[in-house]
């Protein structure tokens, strides 16, 4: 079934949606039949299941109204240091298709290429959130932010309820063992991963004071796409989201 | 600290390693001091950590002796459709450095890249292996081979304690929940996950005939590169080997 995101233009009203003129034509251009059911998304976690008008207009017809279905109910922000060529294509994809809320990119001491115009950037990673969104069958399209610092990533990050830390030289704390020892339940948690070169010892200083707790990923060295993404998968599958 | 895998020419006796041809250019290249050490894995889970002899020659002093650290205790075969592109490189690397025993390439009904000539891809994927398992610390360099068949990967896949089959269409069974009634230790597993267009249902019905459990990745439709590394790393969160 065809899947669309009401972001833009699309209004919905009652029993119908006035398709935007993007969608619209996105959607004469499948030339779906009339009967053919389709499914635009708030991108608020609701899903409006649909059909054309019979009279071929820009309205769809609402047959039924749901929650989305792929909406995990822990709000992760995963933190992604800048790096090069396409891993933070792959680590926003993936931490979409995951589960992420929202995806924030920052500077670090040992990145090796931050972006002179982090704005645009974050547009184009912004557009690949809504394509994993949409494929995936998000009810969301998680947000891509940039912060202006490592300071001010880690005193965002540090303000979740579990705010994650994963570094390579915590030698005592699993994630596993973090995961486990967490009373309550999986509101809002920070994954909070570091570039090819991992933190200094001054960075994980600073999130150790924004109240951040340190774990490792076990004795393999995860690649620093990788990281994000494992780090997401078990704590999806800890909470119940998977 | 660099890291060789002793495969092809490096000959271990006693306290000394003799290092073959490539890897003492490669050590020489990387002008090590005479103290410094490096760490030679003679890819049986066994790491010898080492320094060069003082004479510059090709020989290898054994400093101490350890197990690998980076080895799950899981034996995990993941079991990869054919797919485009850089899928499966993608997910060949990530299977490795998340702890794959051994990868295994099979076509499918609804894969749409079969290599003609599978011998050549499987030589490539197997470098792929090479480097991934030397960048993350494993003990192992996991093999990458091919099925003839679909019919093959499943009874290959099929002969393991446990299992999985990762189908689409799966809506009881989820991956936890398997994982959870599952009584013993987790000695020999199998993640099997489809091409792009996912799994048909005749199949779905070889995979059930040849004892597989088919288990649902949850609610999100995870692409065809993420599916197995969300498989196999819920997997080793689960055996505690993460």
């Amino acid at each position: 079934v065809h899947r669309f995101f009401a972001l833009v233009d699309n209004i919905i009203d009652g029993d119908f949606i006035r398709l935007g003129a993007e969608d619209f034509s996105h959607i004469r251009a499948l030339r779906l039949r009339p009967s053919e059911l389709f499914i635009v998304c708030d991108g608020e976690g609701t899903d409006y299941i649909c059909r054309l008008g019979e009279r071929g207009e820009d309205v769809a017809v609402i047959v039924e109204t749901r929650r989305t279905l792929g909406e995990p109910d822990v709000d992760c922000g995963v933190y992604l240091a800048y790096a090069k060529g396409d891993r933070l294509d792959f680590a926003v994809q993936k931490s979409v298709e995951l589960g992420a809320r929202e995806i924030i990119l920052f500077p670090s001491e040992r990145c090796i290429a931050v972006p002179g115009d982090a704005s645009k950037k974050a547009a184009r990673f912004q557009r690949i959130s809504l394509e994993a969104a949409k494929q995936c069958g998000r009810g969301r399209v998680p947000n891509v932010l940039t912060a202006n610092s490592f300071e001010d990533a880690v005193n965002k990050a540090g303000r979740a309820k579990l705010p994650l830390f994963c570094y390579e030289d915590e030698k005592k704390h699993s994630l596993k063992s973090v995961l486990e020892s967490y009373n309550g339940k999986f509101e809002t948690v920070s994954i909070f991963t570091g570039p090819e070169g991992g933190f200094s010892p001054q960075e994980a200083k600073l999130a150790a004071d924004s109240g951040m707790i340190s774990v490792t990923l076990g004795a393999r060295i995860l690649r620093c796409e990788t990281a994000p993404i494992a780090a997401l998968t078990a704590l999806m599958y800890h909470s119940n989201n998977f």
